[in-house]
């Protein structure tokens, strides 16, 4: 059995998901079907290219990825298919797939281009029904990727926001995705953290530090979320990035955080 | 393996839809179920209608569509099951099936009436888990359409909201549906539209024309959502509907529309 | 094939319910999954302990109940796995499972601890993804629950709230869930109800009752939602609760009542 999954922004009003569905399920009718989500904010790329980054690596090999955040559709972006050594991704050519990708192994890029496996006729505004859906479903039935286009060198890159350290004792990242809960997860990775509080090297092996998000300064990492109190505190999250939470509440809320809200890391002596 | 889609204003929230799903299961274990929506505005029967009407054609044959928008449950309002040449319907007979049966061949009606398929006891208030999801799934087993009840002739009409010519050169139509985007569907077809503006015939093949929604008048139809603007454009959307939007925003929100409004299409010479 | 069904507070937004289902996918690609809900209030372990209450029954023998609702995740309060006559349910030991299990014939409590079934490294805060889903999906494929660790005697509790006799006719009940339709539902069941209003028995078989809700009282029990009027009624629900309804409109939001709003009925003579 082949697995498909979908992370869409077509939200779960209307009937686009289940007719990308009715569509898959006429070509593959033994396929899975798997919804990463479909509330990505409406044509929100990054948020879409974050959520599969942190995604793609929990299912099983040969899954085939199909994404639809494709505020451009109807224009001259490419739709394209990435095989990688484990995974098949299908997507419009706008970045969606760049920060999965970034420490996958490609062996081939497609540019779809094959009309013989679209839904005809192909709409100018539903590309996700009339091309994506189709050709991951085609991929699901064990078509080879060369059979639906031209292959390519390049996909198209979107900046991953990484924090930056700023001399002598600054670590300026900032907010990337706001979860369900009210949760702030920012772009410091436990990693980038850990270096930068390691070094130089103390005798405890690591600095003192703050962090800090509008007024609120936190000096520890905890390690759950604990019994509610009226303080932010900050964790390492499931995807080993730095979190900021309000224990029992949401922190977003309650503290009016956007996406791109800047995170202060500092030193402390 | 055999297919049932599901369509209903449950919302998710609650367990209604996955109690149905286990009552499906419970009976046949081996049927696939897709969610087109469980969305639908409380009790709005027309929104339901509308997103079977566009969703049903994408589907694999013999799929049974399970629609359980019901403000009517408990009363006399008839349960149905309808098989048409390429599948099967299951409602309540309120008029929820009518807009998607226009096209379709019918084969059969049924009255829901044998309670030998029914779960027991029969609630006053969730005939979807009681009647109608337990009929779907031994359905889907195999059962003919005529161990569940009686055949009847007619089934409940609700007329569809047709655009209306008004002499000598108007056509007048409405916002039907918004879409999760905001997009703006009208009930102006594009064979509607053509027809309209092409009679009488023009040299260009096309008379000018003149879509007004609100104070805002658009004179071209788009082929693509484009970089965002500031003002409204109208494209024909996936399903063949004349369809307005605002490139990179939320056309609905922003001029404040409702589902009704009017739309005008005037011929210009 | 066997059936996991998932309950949690993760909302539809993030990656979290797809990335369970895909590890989940990646231990047992058989395994089929419905989802109870995801919109379970942020934390709220009764809301979740009520809607598995009236659930679990719908779904077929052996059903695995995955339920994550889990404030206290990363701190020591245990995972367990429980199996009954009928069924196994995997939870954080939080008293979610608790009402579903007052009428079940529980065969065995096992604490989850043995890490060879976790998904590694184990994180602090998505023990729904690196415990709980692995060990569903371990237990779909056929292994015993005591694979996963030591036998337990008891599970955390939580107190389900009975409606309370005020002598010598009132009875004391409260709102305990209110539905995506603005139903109110009660925690007193049909069956207390006819024990209160039946006794002492009158010669119609029944005494006259009010029931009250802020302002509002109500003498009878309907037996559908019948046509739109603007005054709240009382049914018996598809559960056996009480439950408050205004016929074409939403009462929750009409009359502004939230969770825990008292509910008296009272016997007249």
């Amino acid at each position: 059995m082949r697995l498909i999954t979908l992370l869409t922004d077509f939200g779960l009003e209307n009937n686009f998901v289940g007719v990308m569905k009715g569509v898959i399920c006429r070509i593959n009718p033994a396929v899975q079907i798997i919804d990463i989500s479909h509330n990505v904010r409406a044509g929100d790329i990054k948020e879409a290219a974050f959520l599969l980054k942190n995604s793609y690596k929990y299912f099983p090999k040969s899954t085939i990825y199909l994404v639809v955040v494709d505020p451009g559709v109807g224009t001259r972006r490419r739709a394209i298919l990435v095989k990688t050594k484990n995974y098949f991704l299908v997507a419009p050519d706008n970045g969606v797939l760049s920060w999965a990708l970034k420490d996958e192994q490609i062996s081939q890029i497609i540019e779809i281009q094959n009309n013989r496996y679209f839904l005809k006729p192909v709409s100018n505004t539903f590309h996700g029904r009339d091309i994506f859906a189709p050709v991951a479903a085609w991929l699901s039935r064990g078509k080879a990727p060369q059979v639906f286009g031209k292959p390519i060198q390049k996909i198209k890159q979107i900046p991953y926001p990484v924090p930056e350290y700023q001399p002598p004792d600054k670590l300026l990242g900032e907010v990337i995705y706001i979860d369900h809960f009210g949760n702030l997860i920012t772009n410091i990775s436990q990693e980038e953290f850990l270096k930068f509080t390691k070094n130089p090297p103390t005798k405890s092996g690591q600095a003192k530090f703050e962090i800090k998000i509008k007024n609120y300064k936190i000096s520890k990492i905890s390690h759950s979320y604990g019994p509610p109190i009226k303080q932010p505190i900050v964790l390492v999250d499931s995807f080993d990035n730095l979190e900021l939470a309000l224990p029992g509440g949401n922190l977003a809320k309650s503290i009016n955080i956007r996406k791109g809200e800047p995170i202060i890391v500092s030193r402390k002596k």
